[in-house]
């Protein structure tokens, strides 16, 4: 295990987006200085640091200078070439590393690895050309999604038979590149874990909260889920043995459906995730904090919860509201992105309330 | 009244320190740009923030530098020069204003203010040189402090008693420079409000918080303070009267004292406050964002607690227990200093448990 990095280190974060802007504030409230890595475009992180870099992931020049300003690396986002972080890698502490990033970056890899660690998936088959549906054993109603590249239900296409016209418009619809096939879960709700795996091997898990998407992006996630208590402890168990699996360091993403069967995962997402935003208020250490603190091999902070919240996003033009007459309780967040595109997450509100029962 | 700031805006903050550091943060989360403006030295503001223009509070070809990246005004430091204040007000809207800041600038027109709209204060005389000692109509102990540029216990001295040898130390340790004396406040305990006030003259309070100093340095604020309902009722009115009077914008530290006769104002500050760092966790909107909220003719925040806090201070070497095991519910801080000098406040935690009581 590496050294903890000493107050006033420097902390590399692969990613402008508002995740990095966030985990770059996280960085500053514990004294380090972060230094952002982010290719040109709306990059929100860069406002709320001195240091950033300006470049592509495989900007070979720009990246040397990188390393050259920082003593750790993160990252906010788990579609960064995972040859770019073992270039990383070779030259300064990287965390997660290139393992996580590359199951996670491949949907078929994925839930082939959670199937290999006894955790259940959606059934799914792999298509990488049309002829491919014929092989597919289960029925529909299907998702065929990307193996790669897929985010806020992009890349993502349903299909309700198994019709010609149907599987063409599909496979085209999506870019007829590599997919999966997976059958249609039905679910009770969606929960997510955010777990968060330290340099020492310690496991935290924040309480499991229940998200609602809407055409295909995340809404809202209300901590505590409307779950029992063995489920959330299977949920914690779940998010524990991936993290432990992967020999991972940092924070995970790890949404779930509840069946009537019991615990399905969905999709890991390597990285501080959309729905333990929640944590930035209803905890001492958030998932920024503690992302940053698994970088830094600080100790986990404890993801004790000290009130119950609601979070929830503003797309496109609803960052207006940020302004609004405010409620009891309720805390506003704008990223600072230039453009308010429709679909795009421009910022988010949690609601606060007294605890309604004890963290499990 | 000044148009609400649109998300994006750019706000000026005058001072580096620690108190800047958290207001810019607290300008990012709500989507502005902050820009920092301080004199040089060990400015930890400067690094959150990619705009930054260095320089004194009179160098004036600087601060027309600093006007012309900024949308509005504020500060983290009660004694700018109000020539200052005043130089920019002419230029961009700042909040709070120079009259404000006068009257806090100087113990004596302090005093004589709170004094003149019913507010109770310690018995005090000006001092302005040796013989006006014999003038003084109450009797020692006494607490002599000059009547500017004193914070953190410096530029004070206490007198048992009229002896021309004890008047003479106490006179020179101060520097022989306009003072006052104070009568020694016999108090059940020191409290203090942050309040604020918005651009349309909306009052807002936090929950009154009970501080104690150790070596005339705030060592730590327990929220709620042991006080009861009417009194915290008369801290509240105390608080609110104040800033009604001065035609405030912004956030201001009232500190007091409960005494078995009633109320008494020890001291204001025109700023964000070390007794309200616990807002930032304990509270939906921070005395930070308040601050933000008030200088861009935003609505304020509800000040309603979620929780009970006890906020600490981390004082020259106690930085390095910020890394230390964390304890559930505490939530760390450093500011970001190179040096961590005796007496200087490098950092603070704030440990968190659920609520008590509600807000009053």
């Amino acid at each position: 295990m590496l050294d903890p990095l000493a107050s006033g280190a420097t902390i590399g974060i692969l990613g402008g987006g508002q995740l990095g802007r966030m985990l770059a504030m996280a960085a500053s409230k514990l004294g380090f200085r972060p230094v952002i890595y982010t290719p040109p475009g709306d990059t929100p992180a860069v406002d709320v640091t001195t240091q950033s870099v300006i470049g592509a992931y495989d900007e070979w020049a720009a990246l040397e200078r990188f390393v050259g300003l920082v003593d750790r690396v993160t990252l906010e986002f788990e579609n960064i070439p995972t040859a770019t972080i073992d270039w990383l890698a070779e030259r300064v502490p990287v965390a997660p590393d290139a393992y996580a990033l590359r199951i996670a970056q491949d949907r078929s890899d994925e839930k082939n690895f959670l199937n290999a660690h006894g955790i259940a998936t959606a059934s799914f088959a792999e298509v990488s050309s049309m002829p491919d549906f014929d092989a597919v054993w289960f029925e529909p109603p299907w998702i065929l999604k990307t193996r790669r590249l897929g985010y806020d239900g992009k890349g993502q296409a349903r299909i309700a038979a198994r019709d010609p016209e149907l599987l063409e418009t599909a496979w085209h619809g999506v870019g007829a590149v590599p997919s999966v096939v997976e059958g249609l879960v039905p679910f009770l709700r969606e929960i997510s874990v955010i777990v968060a795996r330290g340099a020492d091997g310690t496991v935290r898990c924040y309480d499991p909260g229940e998200n609602v998407h809407e055409t295909g992006i995340l809404r809202r996630t209300t901590v505590p889920a409307a779950i029992n208590s063995e489920t959330a402890t299977a949920a914690r168990a779940i998010a524990e043995r991936i993290v432990t699996a992967l020999d991972y360091i940092g924070v995970m993403g790890v949404e779930m459906f509840e069946t009537t069967e019991g615990l399905i995962v969905n999709e890991i997402a390597p990285r501080v995730h959309n729905t333990g935003h929640w944590t930035l208020e209803a905890c001492a250490v958030s998932q920024f904090e503690q992302q940053i603190r698994a970088v830094a091999s600080w100790p986990l902070g404890d993801p004790v919860r000290h009130a119950d919240a609601v979070m929830e996003n503003l797309i496109g033009e609803e960052i207006g509201r940020v302004a609004a007459i405010p409620e009891p309780g309720v805390s506003y967040h704008s990223y600072g992105k230039a453009s308010a595109r429709p679909g795009r997450k421009m910022g988010h509100v949690t609601r606060l309330s007294p605890m309604t029962e004890p963290t499990r």
